[in-house]
Parts: structure tokens; C-alpha cells; sequence
């Protein structure tokens, strides 16, 4: 099944926007699980089944992983085989911004999608669509393309004005208007720029965004709600990290975050 | 020794611009080495002991690591470690393209770096200054940052004007009058555009440019040199991958290059 159908079909199942993003840096989990021999692993498999019921997608972040060489490869790789045998229903993102060019976006395509067996990747379009046409031919796949990121300085290139527009408008126009024949693109927008995200939805009609940047980085969920959801009152994937993997209990951290989005959308 | 510096110290003790590209994919590399438990590894440090003599950089892409998973960053890690342990004076540069923000940042710098024990970083600009602060801070390592890449499409983005200014001549600009206070920035101007590598030359004074695109790509020799050199006549970092390790003679193959290479700067 093609990966966006595959989260909108989750979303209406459990009525759920929350993406449930596994940072599971080895520094911050709690020390109970550093005795473990995988303790990125149980302690992934821990939050996804406290949080599954509540959890539209599984954004894995590469980074808190590669931090640890293979040995923290060889985590997310059975942290996303667990995700995809016991929540198969629910969607995994490679949260890696991934951008190269021909055959090495290639082997990042396999990597991501094949050898790990990811359903979705976040990328970045500086170079353009033809270096990133590997990802974009898997079409069950689905690609979410950074728009507007949601870091204080994310202004500094993605602000600056073509014929009156900013970049991220064209990044935007050109992933939903050229790039997205195989309806498998999605893209990024910070909760941090509301307005910002206002007028990528004029833009890209019902497509989903990824939302980054509520919590800790100050995006607030009634402005995302209000600003970015499509014709039917969905299309956001809403991420949380800190506040849902490291609450003292995240099964009701996730519940509370997906009802705070709902009583919005009512 | 900050990593700019031990690259120009390799460029004058051996005079050679040569960027060795250690794009070692295990479905092209020659079936002798598959028999072996780590055949990327061997392939790599058979390679590189060839090549050493002429080598000013070894450039390792991620993506043919990753693509193998967590075998394939174990033998990454290995290969690195034979670099740094057995020819010290060369560069090694994780070919990653990397963005991100923040904690997430902090931790591929340390992946990067630290874990895996590199001296360079490929990063790519869009997400603006502050989201690269954590590789930037690494102040004995190189930042390495995408300008104008080689691919066809390359200019989708890269190419769209700002007041006048093609983005990549303000990253340029930004890279270097704003990002680069510990010295330790370079830029990635492809080789199949010496008309920008001309400009990108005029706005960043002596700073070092990786050339990915001779060869397979198109690019051409004595063009670049002539576009890119810098005061110096050097100040370039000249990438090949597949043309040296899969040549008949990898060390003939790199002494080629750094000879014809070396014609065009005299």
C-alpha cells in the first residue's frame, strides 16, 4: 500500500495526528535500561507499545543512533522490524534529511527503504528533484521534503525572496506541483512559523506536513491546527520527542497530545 | 592540527589536489573480495594503501555503508581507522551531506567526528547557520559545505536569483564572510560548472573547494583548474571515485590525475 494512504488510513482508524518521535538518544534514557545489551531497542519497544494505540506514526531519528556506530544501527534496525511485524498499521519514518545525487541517492534509497524497510525518509531539496528521483520512484513510499524547518535561523537561505517569494514557497510549490506524481510526497514545516504554514497549505491543497517544533521548541497546537490542516480538518502529522519518549508515562503523554490536537479540530 | 591546515600540509608535501573516493559499493567492488568476512574493508584498505603516495584526501561515501547496515558501519569504522592509524597526513572526509537542527546536530557532529574519528564533513546549507553551529564548533575539523553540486538539476534551487545573486553565490557569501570565524570551512563546487567555480573563487579569496563531477560526470581538467585555483594555485580538493578504485591500476590511475592535474597548474 502507498505510505501516505497508509498513514490516512491510520489517522481515521484511531482519529490520531501524533507522530511519536523515537530520539532515543542512549545519554537521556533512563538508566534501567542501560543494563540492557540493546537498550536503545528495549527501550524503543517499550514506548511504541505504551504508545501505539494513540500513535498515527514512529519517526526514528538516525542520528541518536549513528551516534553509536554500528552498534546503534543494529538498534534501529530492530527497532523498526519490531514496529513493522507488531504495529504494522502504523507509519515509520527515517527522520535522516537525506540529499545526494544519482547513484549514491540510489544506495540511500535501498538503505533507507529496503534494507532497513522504512515506509517513509525526510529529505532535503537543495539539489534539486532529478537528485532525488531515486526516493521519489518508490512509490509506495513516501518522501517528506524539508520546507520550512523549524530552527530560529531556519530564515536564513529558506526566507530569502525569488521574484517576491520566498524559497520555501517555491520548494513548495515545485514538490507539490511537479514532484509528486507518484502522491507520495509530504513536506516539512515548522510549528514555529504558523503563518508560515498557513500559506504552504494554500499552496499544496490536501497533502500532509510534518510538523515539527511544538513542546519544548514553542509551537503551539491550537495556532498548528488552525493554520495548517487541509479540507477534511487532517493532513498534519504532528511530532513529538522529548515530552512523549521521556514523560513518566508516555502512553498518556501520546493520549493527551492526540486529544489537545482533536478538541482543535472539533 | 585543524583540519584545513593538515589538508594544504599534504598538498605541498606531496604536491597533489587529489581526493581519493572511497565509493566502495559492495556490488562493484572486483568478486576477489567478497570471499573475504569484510570485504569493503579490505577493497578499501587495498585501495588506499595503493593510492596513498598521491593521495591528498580520502572521501568516504556514506551511502554505500549504510546500504549494507550495521555491516556496513562497522567496515566504514574499520577503514577510517586504517586511514588515521596508517596515513595520518591524509585527509578523511565523511561524505554525508548532513542537516539538521540543534540536539540532532550535535549528535551526527559527534557521530561524525568522534565516534567514527573524521577530520571533514559534507553538510548541506538549507537549513541555515545556526542548525550547522555544532559541526562548525568542532574547531580542528572541517565543514565542508554544499554550493553548487554537480547534477544536472543542480540549478533548480541553487540556480534561482536573490536580488541578482544565484543562492549559491549568497552561500558562498555567507560561508564565507559569516560561517567561517574558526577557519575551518570549505565548499563543494562541481566540476560540470567552471563558469560558477570561476565566481565561487572570486567571492571566498583562498578557501579550498571539493570538485566532485571529473570524469563519469563530465567535468573537465584543465577548466577547473583554470576556474578554481587559487593565489596559490592550488586551494582545490579534486575528487575521484570510481575511475580510480575501479581502475585496472588504482595507484597508476591516481598518479595519473595528480599529474595531469599538476600540468594545468604549472
Amino acid at each position: 500500500m502507498n505510505a501516505v494512504k497508509k498513514y490516512n488510513q491510520r489517522v481515521d482508524a484511531i482519529n490520531s495526528l501524533v507522530c511519536v518521535g523515537l530520539d532515543s538518544d542512549l545519554n537521556k534514557i533512563p538508566d534501567s535500561y542501560k543494563k540492557y545489551a540493546l537498550p536503545q531497542f528495549e527501550f524503543n519497544r517499550h514506548i511504541m507499545a505504551e504508545t501505539a494505540e494513540f500513535a498515527a506514526a514512529f519517526k526514528f531519528n538516525m542520528a541518536f543512533y549513528e551516534a553509536r556506530g554500528e552498534d546503534g544501527l543494529k538498534e534501529l534496525a530492530l527497532s523498526v522490524a519490531y514496529a513493522r511485524d507488531s504495529h504494522p498499521d502504523i507509519l515509520t519514518i527515517c527522520d535522516a534529511k537525506r540529499s545526494d545525487i544519482g547513484n549514491t541517492s540510489a544506495a540511500y534509497a535501498y538503505a533507507v527503504f529496503e534494507e532497513l524497510g522504512f515506509d517513509a525518509v525526510t529529505l532535503n531539496p537543495y539539489l534539486g528533484r532529478d537528485a532525488l528521483q531515486p526516493f521519489l520512484d518508490y512509490k509506495d513510499k513516501a518522501c517528506i521534503i524539508l520546507c520550512r524547518t523549524s530552527n530560529d535561523g531556519s530564515g536564513e537561505f529558506q526566507n530569502l525572496e525569488i521574484d517576491g517569494k520566498p524559497l520555501w514557497q517555491v520548494v513548495a510549490e515545485r514538490v507539490a506541483t511537479e514532484w509528486n506524481t507518484n502522491n507520495n510526497c509530504m513536506l516539512v514545516v515548522g510549528a514555529t512559523y504558523p503563518k508560515v504554514l498557513e500559506q504552504v497549505r494554500a499552496v499544496v491543497g490536501d497533502m500532509t506536513l510534518l510538523i515539527p517544533g511544538i513542546g519544548a521548541q514553542g509551537g503551539d497546537i491550537e495556532t498548528v491546527i488552525q493554520s495548517g490542516h487541509n479540507s477534511q480538518r487532517k493532513g498534519l502529522m504532528i511530532n513529538s520527542s522529548r515530552s512523549i519518549i521521556f514523560a513518566e508515562k508516555p502512553a498518556s503523554a501520546t493520549q493527551y497530545l492526540r486529544d489537545a490536537i482533536n478538541a482543535c479540530r472539533s
